[in-house]
């Protein structure tokens, strides 16, 4: 089943089979001693990641690199739409033809949608998408779901019966959109879509869930919505696109999670997500710095799962899983601050 | 005869004698196996390459940090003028001195003509010219004359009685100003000089090639220039140059080569080169991607064999050409995509 | 008492008594043979730096992604401002939490005063100082002190009564502040502060020198300082900040060191440093390139000791002091313009 990653790309949620999420997931987990930095392993040492990144990106981006390093590999980077070829008038199968001639693998963000399709149809490597302007980002998405599990893992639950609550601006969300339709892959799931009603998650998501069977419950307050979740995912409420700054207003205060919210409406233990950035400046602040130190805000895990997450979709469509725990060498370095 | 490469810079194709080149070939044939990803050499490790690019550049920087990747060694780069030292007015040879304490080797691409030459001589370590200005950029000469000699080669042909046309503007190209330099250094070949009378070779190049006993024909229509071909090197046309945009216009039609052209004037078997990046636009496509799927494009070919020419060059200055085969080891990852 | 490095931050030169910057010296002396080549260590191997550059750096950029290769581990990089994360709102904080779950140990430069504060207070990893603002740049003054700790030895000399010159814009210029505060550590220094009364060293730093019994002389013209130093430390003048013109014009010819001044006030052997960069434009010029072939010329030296002390500060906060020399390899490669 592993060979079946072999060689592939990875351009979109909706190519993965709920059994597929099930082994990266599995993958992801045998990672961790690497990411935890307990073992060093070198399974792709001579290997090179072409991170290309015609769009900006200091997490995603280093993220992947990262991923790569810890099994070994080396990273040659792009960083911004400084190839002036491009610029020159090459077409971007010219450029995949290229470029996929010096890496093993590419992980390519693009500004324009569908632009890393294109992209991947020419390259002779894997591809992997690292976002495509507002369509997909599914490796976001991925990790999102393996941190899910994990929380709820320590706390002795699976998947089946979650009750997680989606709150914010559920309408142009990339995030949001990737993880339902994750999500709906599993079985009986309860939604808690908490946002105004002009930023609802598109219906055609909706519905999805709806005809799979899942529960799906819509709120415009906070307090119902939270009451009832195991997980509370927090998204940027993105004001600027209200209708008007009076309307804006309305919801202004019932969109931010802070401390006393958290104590007054979530059930002890509720786990607390974000994609992040969150927006920390004054009159955004919708997580609030103040749960910082609380053990059930999981984002900073969140941001770190993401680390093997991208490692075991290396490690799968370059087809070494079976070879990555070989030839392990310990770790001889300071780890003091990385373990939890 | 290898030694004599030892610490020796690379900036000009005119150091360049026709056993230096043939000493580069045959190491870049010894590199194949490692950029074909058959083998993993780690000869440089612990070593840095400086891949100074003062200029912007994502396919030659990217295949210059490759090729010392593959090598085993680590690669620190510079993209762009961030350098505020030479803002805060520090002499190129100053930033020479400086970066050659940090570094191996540096490749370096800058857009000043000569600069690169006066970086070099302040230099500690050796520097090979990645690019100045409209002057040099040696390993494209190169990749460009060992693609000739390949696919002449996978044809059961030597480079003896070659009959090359290059087409376009041959004018301003440096790419071919520097090819024709490294075919004048072999015997017996027919040029096909293919352009618009004002876009036409510089004589200084055309007056080499006749008196070493070449025999050199003008063209200012495809046709006759490519029947007579085995090799058709085709350049971007920089339209923008004409005098007029009318003039311009004459030409037009002449200086594209695509199927329709190709079956109707080379013969089978005619390879097809190109520098890259092609303008794909519309109203340019000098060369049309609807010839992309035939075997005698040798485009994508060209641009891969940057790869071992570079690693050839790294493995000649640092003098490891000796030791490049030892402690190898073999590749555990998928490679499906990348073997022809 | 090496171990007492273990984990920890470098923010300041404030932080290190006069035991810490001896413990960092003895390691960077065993430094040496990795930085010119003579062995390859790869004691990080597995390990990841981030090198986080929010200001644009080439020089001090490489130079610690350079140490921290000699080390073997991989370096994954930022450059300025490309991260759109700040720019939506995202705190320093989370910036800091997110980051320092890809790394092992992080650089930053930041242009804001007290940000790489702020951001090693979130880290999970040991943080150095790149430069914040124009605060400090810690790794600048130790390499300074290493320089001439260095260059006194060559002359069978300690640091014990030095005598020191300070020359040219003493009131801006961050690397003459922090080089004071170390130099405060050491018993019996003698000190010519050689400035414009304009641009005189702050009266703070002044006065902790002379509370520890240094014996301090100030001097407006070149003379009397260069006659009775041992070590010339010449600084960019920053003429721009004078009241006027006519009053910079008085001091230009003064504070120009080149072959002639050295050769008539000057004692033989004064060692001459400099920060770097200089500036080399005609009107600027304080040293001059006349003495770039004087054996006593250490400012390359100085560059290149840059190196050694970062690889001491990560080996130290990354506890592997103990582990550098084990399982060494050879250097295989050509490194004939790299030794003196």
């Amino acid at each position: 089943m592993i060979k079946a990653f072999a060689g592939q790309h990875l351009l979109s949620v909706q190519e993965l089979s709920l059994e597929a999420v099930e082994t990266v997931f599995s993958v992801a987990d045998r990672m961790v001693p690497f990411a935890e930095r307990r073992m060093v392993t070198r399974v792709l040492e001579g290997a090179i990641l072409g991170n290309m990144f015609f769009e900006p990106s200091t997490r995603t981006r280093v993220s992947f690199g990262c991923a790569f390093n810890l099994l070994g590999g080396e990273v040659r980077e792009t960083i911004g739409m400084e190839s002036s070829s491009l610029a020159k008038g090459e077409s971007l199968e010219d450029t995949a033809r290229v470029l996929s001639g010096y890496s093993d693998v590419i992980v390519m963000r693009h500004p324009e949608e569908g632009a890393v399709d294109r992209f991947a149809q020419a390259s002779r490597v894997p591809v992997l998408n690292g976002g495509d302007g507002a369509r997909e980002h599914p490796t976001q998405a991925l990790l999102d779901l393996y941190t899910i599990r994990r929380e709820r893992a320590a706390l002795g639950l699976s998947l089946e019966g979650l009750r997680i609550a989606l709150m914010g601006d559920l309408r142009y969300g990339r995030a949001v959109h990737s993880l339902v339709q994750l999500l709906n892959l599993y079985p009986a799931i309860e939604f808690h879509l908490i946002s105004p009603p002009e930023l609802a998650l598109p219906p055609v998501y909706e519905e999805a869930l709806r005809s799979r069977g899942h529960r799906v419950f819509r709120h415009d307050t906070l307090a119902p919505g939270l009451a009832a979740a195991d997980i509370v995912y927090v998204t940027r409420t993105q004001e600027e696109r209200f209708p008007s700054p009076e309307e804006a207003a309305r919801y202004r205060g019932l969109f931010r999670l802070n401390q006393a919210v958290y104590t007054e409406h979530c059930a002890p233990q509720t786990v607390i997500m974000h994609p992040l950035p969150r927006d920390s400046r004054a009159g955004a602040q919708e997580l609030d710095s103040d749960l910082d130190a609380h053990p059930a805000l999981a984002i900073f895990r969140q941001a770190d799962n993401g680390v093997v997450i991208r490692m075991a979709l290396f490690a799968l469509c370059l087809d070494v899983v079976g070879d990555v725990e070989k030839d392990l060498k310990p770790v001889r370095w300071y780890t003091g601050g990385r373990r939890p």
